[in-house]
């Protein structure tokens, strides 16, 4: 019974490109307020959409951020399954923009991959599904299954308001499992199965001296230098063995069994110096760099700051430093009490003559594991499979999908992570992209899964 | 013979005031190529001054950089004295220019300090020469001495074009004695001789990793991040006993004797923490913090950068790190040999994964010390003490100006630092200012001190 809905798809495929290219032409960067408006017209987008479709109870629920889209369908009876749908339309900055080769928000289709902020990351993938309903809708007149929709725009920063939305919603929510597109494959047409993310937290670190900038001359030899009083601290949190050197970091990482070591290092993966570009490779000393991306906690600087950046030389001693750390964390660490003993640790291996100060990031995430036998998960892996025409590997993955963790939290329900991203898309960097094929096999991969569910 | 000079000086104080607030309001910022045409603008002001007062040989010497302004002269006859009066008319970039509390180029009277970028740093006090040269040629229609002018344009971006110049017209600059007033006093109305000056030189380090910012998930575990090297390169450099843990560096640093630690704990100086706000002053292990900023070689970062510095938290490895360091050195130590040992360092220093590129500082003095006891030295504190009412002070000081050094290398003159700027001026930082009581009695200084010149 998929044929019509494949065909469908295949009919429409340039008219569902351009409307998803109308999607990615909004610019909804959720952590620049800047942007608010554009964040509430993608929300809108979806919201239309979803009317269009036929889909009941759509709504745009406002926030103290930004709003959440949820909508039902129930067309299926209560006999059929019913998936909670999960996805988010807001996008990381596009900084720094002169390294983009086409407008970040004007979508443009080279060597067959769509360039453009949010084309993998993840307006295109929650449009894939968006795709695939209507085309269940257009032909077969209804859905397999019954649906909750619940996209958000705050993934970005965080998902501050979402969380307590889950709580909040929790009867109405309440499905039979979840279904999320906001990972990836292994590799191109590779499909993938993450049975595994990691956890994530983060702090930001502050270190202030002098109350102006000062002269190096005149009070260089008096007062402590804020960027160097920094560099100490930072340096003092991770060693060159990249062996994270906090107290207690590690105590509750689950470690990694000669077993899930042994897969690991049969699971495909990219090549990390083709990918990144870096002379050599580095990781955790004793693990190697598949090891501690898919199973190993991880403590990075994203940004730091302090001074004159300009052109020339300034002479000074700056008035203060700042840098961002996050966390990704592995089964067993609790990110509360990671944020506790990085604050310990700042305040322990902070010099004289300046303050600290530490402001801990509102998103924190356990780390989360699936069953991989589970029908909901083999089902998906069958449908994959099928779609791409190349058997489906499972791995874990070093990224975060805080939802992950609260969902399993608050409804305890089985989630399937369908990615369909590939290593070279660029997510949070310049030229973003997404492969055509992905598209094509993904939404196919999704009209065989929305069959299968409810084969008994 | 000073009194009609003198009462020249305060019947025109208003009309010189807005004179040396027009010269003021010319953005000169010579590192930034922005403001090229104003650092013009600003030597334009000096020519037609010096014509206006009766200079002869005004000329604009254009650079590859911006242009020096030279004049003579010499109608003091041949018996008398010649002076080479060095300053400079370009001033530092002014961010944060959100913290100024006055339009940085439209001085601002308040408490009886004038607020504005190059008040004291160099524009004001060039400029009391200047006034003062028009009090001599309109009372006593001749100047005491003979006067060679060399004002700059390049002093805060390391008088890159000077130094060929001072070469190529050395017998025309050649005189008996240079003057520069491009210092401060060690209090305000505290009349100061500095006897003493620090060498200075720098680099700049990148360190480069991933050729595009990386989703810290995906490759976190894999590649080095490039900021984390970095601090782990800086922190190497200088410990938390605030020495500089460089092989080699303090080799050739002439020893502070006790004879100079004693005079030194007498010399009267500032309260650091007061002047700065931080919570307690810092130094060099065994030595003061005027001991330190007076005598001993710093190693300070101006600035570093590198990552996401925007609202919110983007989780990246960042594509590279920068940071720009430089060192203030004393007597014995050579500023290329200096530059060679850090870069050196950095090479030693640089882990795995990443690549490190050492940009070196055009700029390099070595350090300055001249024999208090020359008479050109005693007489110009005679004339500070007459004007200030108050003993003169010899010390040495921190802050580097390299035609000092150069001076005293190709001309082997004396050179009589008169410095009339305070603690309080906040050189190179917002809200910079110079105080009225200089501007009158430093002026009054120089009146004399042309007087003294001559007399056996």
């Amino acid at each position: 019974m998929s044929e019509k809905v494949l065909a469908y798809l295949t009919e429409n495929r340039e008219q569902l490109l351009n409307k998803l290219n109308e999607f990615l032409a909004i610019p909804s960067i959720s952590t620049d307020s800047a942007h608010k408006q554009d964040v509430q017209a993608a929300a809108d987008f979806i919201v239309t959409y979803l009317n269009d479709i036929g889909f009941e109870k759509v709504e745009k629920q406002e926030t103290a951020g930004h709003p959440l889209v949820y909508a039902e369908y129930n067309g299926a009876g209560p006999e059929a399954e019913t998936a909670l749908f999960y996805g988010h339309y807001d996008v990381q900055p596009v900084d720094p923009i002169e390294e983009w080769k086409s407008d970040p928000f004007k979508a443009e289709v080279r060597d067959g991959r769509i360039y453009a902020r949010g084309s993998s990351d993840d307006k295109g993938q929650v449009f894939m599904h968006l795709a695939v309903f209507e085309a269940y809708m257009k032909t077969e007149g209804k859905l397999p299954i019954n649906v909750k929709v619940c996209i958000e725009g705050e993934e970005e920063i965080g998902s501050e308001n979402l969380y307590d939305i889950l709580h909040a919603r929790k009867e109405q929510f309440q499905a039979d499992f979840a279904v999320i597109s906001d990972s990836g494959m292994v590799a191109k047409n590779q499909p993938t199965i993450l049975y595994g993310l990691k956890g994530f937290t983060g702090i930001e670190i502050k270190v202030t001296g002098p109350n102006h900038d000062l002269h190096s001359g005149m009070y260089g030899g008096a007062v402590r230098n804020p960027i160097m009083a920094l560099n100490h601290i930072l340096a003092s949190m991770k060693n060159v063995d990249e062996v994270i050197t906090v107290d207690g970091f590690y105590d509750d990482a689950l470690p990694l069994t000669d077993a899930e070591r042994t897969l690991m290092a049969g699971a495909p993966s990219e090549d990390f110096i083709e990918a990144t570009g870096v002379p050599e490779t580095v990781s955790e000393k004793g693990y190697t760099p598949k090891e501690h991306t898919m199973g190993r906690p991880t403590l990075e600087i994203n940004g730091m700051y302090g001074g004159y950046q300009g052109e020339g030389t300034k002479t000074i001693i700056p008035t203060s430093a700042v840098a961002k750390i996050t966390c990704r964390l592995v089964p067993g660490q609790d990110p509360v009490k990671i944020q506790e003993l990085l604050e310990e640790h700042v305040k322990a291996h902070t010099p004289s003559g300046i303050t600290v100060e530490v402001k801990k990031e509102k998103l924190s995430a356990k780390a989360y594991k699936v069953e991989p036998n589970n029908p909901l998960i083999t089902k998906a892996a069958e449908s994959y499979t099928k779609a791409f025409g190349k058997e489906t590997v499972y791995i874990r993955m070093g990224g975060s999908i805080p939802v992950v963790e609260w969902i399993e939290a608050i409804y305890n329900i089985p989630i399937v992570l369908l990615g369909f991203g590939t290593p070279e898309d660029r997510l949070h960097s310049p030229n973003e992209s997404f492969p055509l094929d992905s598209f094509d096999k993904g939404m196919e991969t999704l009209v065989y899964y929305w069959n299968k569910v409810n084969e008994k």
